[in-house]
């Protein structure tokens, strides 16, 4: 345990901030008795600290969204700046900063995706998306990936391929499920990626014969698989997708809620491969989540279908003007500070590269995958056999070695983003080199707990 | 049209920020030629202004969510101090602002309601508060109001009981609908509001027969319906529904979106009748929504059904510390201001007498109804008839009367609510004396308009 020199009270009595949480709040997707939250007491660029004085070096971005760090002076700035002038509008109003936030993001956004409708988050953002689809094509059903994640409201989690869906389910109809390309657990038993490829794209074009093309508003993707797994689609998928959405006419929705804004070493993940979709959905990186926004990214032709008839969708918070400043601000700061740039050398020359030469020390690493500051280790028994270190959707007893791995990361100072039988390595794409590798090193040493469950 | 000496420069050319909007933004429930946003340049407590200095006192509170003015400072303080210490961490953490605006809220709540389930707004709120009652219940159905409108995802907009459903159907499955009291067009031919109220619990009684008790998860309506009408229910009917939902284990929704937080002069509508509910659903009055926030207020028995199992539901933003700062500053200035007994006051003593003298000069008004700063007019075209001054769910030119009314009440400089047939009259909970006259004048003047499509 690193010891910190900053604020925190320490002693025994649980503080305010603690008891309060205990009592009265409801934390997401969790059961009140068995959460023992870290009481946050502040943070600051790669690092945050519990009130005990706890200091962590952040390999999480929290949930992939503090992209710049924590508390970018210029992002603080720019909030207070806009707090003195204008908080809040209605969203049929227009106001400067949600004028410039959707000029910059049409800016940076691939081909002719010129017009943005806000929201507060990546689930009304995938919701929206989803309604524009069907009401463009006057079509119904919308495909999605197993192993996707697209958030939490009726729609969004239905469309997710993920076990965070069945307590919701049934929930909205029209969704059509296809497996997606995973070299390492192939679903078509593909011996390569190229092959991979040729046989996810040989799925989806069946998938769609099969569900009807002429009824097919949407295919709904994570350009790169984010919370399910870090999963790079192989070169020529996207480009293969959009040529059967072009074959068909349907509508592309790439969700770069989680992948966008730099996290890949892109603007958006989609343009590593040169592909231009229909719809966009994003949040999280576009003004790191310090004020909660999202939005839906459109084309031409679609914004086209809502040029006299009106789009049936919105809500009261809409283009919000401190959310949309805080996006002003933080696309100023991907651009000054070069983080796509950035985001890119990282995954090239240091986590991936240091990722590696990991699993050449542990036993425990079955698969290291990504780009950008994108990452994730894949954590097994057996290399040979590829089972996992735990099961699918595993919990309580059964996913122990993943909690116990968990632990020794933060035992030892680094903050880590575990999913599954996987951990996810996201951390700020601003991150000092010397921080990135002291928390490289954690993981490093942590995963001595790993290589305790495996056979090898 | 009034003069402002307020920035904003005039002149020929749009400004970048029309420009911008015009190129590049979709707005809520809107199509993009027809509309041609006011370009707010800033606003300050009962006022708002444009580009070229035109200023509105704000009758709307914006979307029925500015109940402490625009920019207040305090509120306006707190925002940029805790921007300064800890904008966004991911929710699984807990942190002191968190803390502290689910504890308030808790106090302010009436009964067991004691836990808070944090979202960005109402729509997510509803999604959950759902999503609680059937994993609370084991059932499935959900019962809501005709006439009601709950937000725009896939399970709010099918729960909401508006044309604003329409383009979104089919989605979630399991809602079952009935109708609730609304005295001036009752649906069971009712001829006061002893006998509306005695009517509309028969008729939820006997759907929740048909439906089929033990299938019912919950009961949703709003405690006051607001943008459906501000239809406040007869005393007794909440009372009734309390009693139905506890002869059935039904799980009680209050969603208090809108009517909450002083709107109606009590923390919560539903205070006014004495009635606990097991689920309130609030957003808006929370903090203004300075920043996005929403949430779910959960009874001691529910937030039991989630002190072991988890409960699944969350997103990225789930606590935000910027907007529960917000959240908490706010309720300080409710209390410390006295505007939950002002709002109430405003309604009694300026708001409704002012109405009712109009209603005497104006043969277009048909009814008023409101309570606390939460009031409506409805607009007819013959009093004895009570035929609405414009069809059910109206555009183009079949809404002209009340576009031209709006646009009266604009051109005399205040901002008006128009809703169907309806003037909504929902200023700010501390909007001054003299600017509300000021505005309700304007408003007695613009009805010169609607008079001249009346037979009177």
């Amino acid at each position: 345990m690193r010891e910190a020199s900053l604020q925190g009270a320490g002693g025994a009595a649980p503080s305010t901030a603690r008891r309060d949480d205990r009592a009265h709040v409801l934390h997401s997707w969790s059961a009140i008795d068995t959460l023992n939250p870290t009481v946050v007491a502040g943070a600051s660029g790669s690092h945050f600290w519990d009130e005990e004085g706890r200091r962590y070096i952040d390999l999480s971005s929290q949930l992939v969204n503090v992209n710049v760090g924590h508390q970018h002076p210029r992002l603080v700035a720019a909030i207070q700046a806009q707090a003195a002038t204008l908080c809040t509008i209605a969203p049929y109003h227009a106001n400067a900063a949600t004028s410039e936030a959707a000029r910059l993001i049409a800016e940076v956004a691939p081909g002719d995706l010129n017009r943005v409708f806000f929201t507060n988050g990546g689930a009304e953002a995938i919701e929206n998306a989803m309604r524009m689809a069907r009401l463009h094509t006057g079509r119904h059903k919308v495909l999605a990936m197993y192993r996707s994640y697209h958030g939490a409201t009726a729609g969004a989690i239905t469309a997710s391929g993920d076990p965070r869906r069945w307590p919701a389910e049934p929930g909205m109809p029209g969704i059509a499920r296809f497996w997606g390309p995973y070299p390492y657990r192939s679903a078509f038993h593909a011996r390569d990626e190229r092959e991979e490829c040729e046989r996810a794209l040989a799925h989806l074009a069946d998938t769609i014969a099969v569900e009807g093309p002429h009824a097919i508003a949407a295919i709904l993707m994570e350009s790169v698989v984010g919370g399910n797994g870090i999963l790079v689609p192989p070169d020529g998928y996207l480009q293969g997708v959009r040529a059967l959405c072009d074959a068909h006419g349907i509508v592309m929705i790439a969700d770069e809620v989680m992948a966008g804004f730099g996290r890949c070493g892109e603007w958006f993940a989609i343009d590593r491969w040169n592909v231009v979709p229909d719809l966009i959905t994003f949040a999280k990186g576009v003004n790191c989540g310090y004020v909660p926004l999202g939005g839906v990214i459109i084309s031409d032709a679609i914004a086209a279908s809502f040029a006299k008839r009106a789009y049936p969708g919105g809500l009261t918070y809409a283009g919000h003007p401190l959310a949309c400043a805080a996006a002003v601000a933080c696309i100023g700061i991907y651009r000054e500070e070069s983080l796509i740039e950035r985001a890119r050398a990282l995954g090239d020359t240091i986590i991936g590269p240091e990722l590696r030469a990991m699993q050449a020390r542990h036993p425990s690493i079955g698969d290291v995958r990504g780009l950008g500051a994108f990452w994730a280790i894949e954590l097994v028994r057996d290399r040979d056999t590829r089972e996992a270190l735990v099961p699918f959707n595993a919990s309580g007893d059964a996913n122990a070695p993943m909690m116990q791995f968990a632990a020794e990361c933060k035992r030892l100072g680094a903050w880590p983003l575990v999913m599954g039988n996987r951990l996810h390595v996201v951390p700020p794409l601003n991150i000092e080199e010397g921080t990135l590798r002291e928390g490289l090193a954690i993981v490093d040493e942590a995963l001595a707990v790993a290589d305790r469950f495996t056979a090898n």
